[in-house]
């Protein structure tokens, strides 16, 4: 048993989620902020990966009041619990995902994380072991389940992201595709890492609902089942 | 003065173009293809990449008997010029796109192209000599326009785009979005190159008009005119 995970992201007309230097670039707006408030606040946990934690410094918090009171008084914390996928404990303990916002915080580890690095995110957030070298992410979500974690968002970045697609455990694939072209061989895309080769290993995706915004346009595909 | 130019492709929904092994791939399907063919019937010419040449050996000819009759009772050939920039010249001289279909063939080569190769080249097209060591897409669209060509294709691979993208030479981008994740860190995208760096640098986009197509969406996009 695994939680329902939606990845969310955006990208630009050409494919891009940042630029080759990976620098946070604005490519949605406001009414596409304000959607990606009310995804987030409608799951259990947030998941994001190291790269994108160094990166960004994203806090990942609930952003709208509203949403906020809403799930207080549904006896939840006002964030959904956030969890880096850090195989090495790098993330840096004064990150604004540790400081910023309520809720539980989760560091994955690998067993082979430096023990020391480990222990001191240990004051500040739960630190789970799933993986050998690395995360690996089914163990990841069958640990996350275990704890009641129902429903997860995944955030990027592309490796991370491509990391959930290629052991098929991506349910929902949202993309806001925004009016403005990156370009770049180097730049960061939705699922990055080795890539399928073979196109019977490509992941299928039933038609997408299509809403225009922003300028842009949001594509939320479901993963079609296996059949 | 330089032609309009309509950046044409398909990428899969996590913008990629083809495997990291630049292997052709389906990404759309026939209702698109029709599509595509209407607006290459619609061309003064077709442009396209050497590398996308050496992958796919594209023959870039109008497929449908209804719109080659509709050009030739128009006084045209029945396929569009069909371009190759390719500044070394190496295409194949058996290459589909300078055995298959009607019409003339350009390859623009560059001033450092091998005289052999070149010489080679000019029994089956017309060589066009467009910039020193690299083609240089400003100088090859002049002369195009010099040539009577108003409207053009282009249909890949990604570094050309690019090159026409980064020097404000598009007009109008237009992509299908298929149902299939591919990922790769290395796979090709709709503009790759060295992409741009600084936000104030972006290519910026009009609205998209959104059509449903064939399980996935056709996207088209006007290049903002500058303001």
């Amino acid at each position: 048993m695994r939680p329902y995970v939606t990845v969310n992201l955006a990208m630009s007309a050409d494919g891009k989620i940042s630029t080759r230097e990976r620098r946070q670039v604005r490519i949605s707006g406001p009414r596409d902020f304000g959607r990606v408030d009310i995804l987030k606040a409608g799951q259990d946990a947030i998941i994001v990966g190291i790269g994108t934690v160094l990166a960004d410094n994203p806090s990942l918090t609930v952003k709208s009041p509203a949403l906020r009171e809403e799930r207080r008084r549904a006896g939840k914390d006002e964030d959904p619990v956030r969890v880096v996928v850090d195989s090495q404990a790098r993330t840096p303990p004064g990150a604004d995902i540790l400081r910023k916002g309520t809720g539980e915080r989760i560091i994955a580890v690998a067993e082979s994380a430096p023990g020391e690095r480990v222990e001191r995110l240990r004051d500040r957030a739960t630190v789970l072991v799933a993986g050998k070298d690395r995360v690996d992410p089914d163990r990841l979500l069958r640990l996350l389940h275990d704890r009641g974690i129902l429903r997860v968002m995944v955030e990027g970045g592309g490796t991370l992201i491509w990391g959930f697609f290629s052991r098929a455990l991506v349910d929902e694939f949202c993309t806001f595709v925004g009016p403005v072209i990156i370009g770049g061989k180097d730049a960061p895309t939705p699922a990055d890492g080795e890539g399928f080769v073979r196109e019977g290993d490509f992941v299928l995706l039933d038609p997408p609902t299509v809403t225009e915004c922003d300028g842009g346009v949001i594509l939320r595909w479901k993963v079609r089942a296996a059949g």
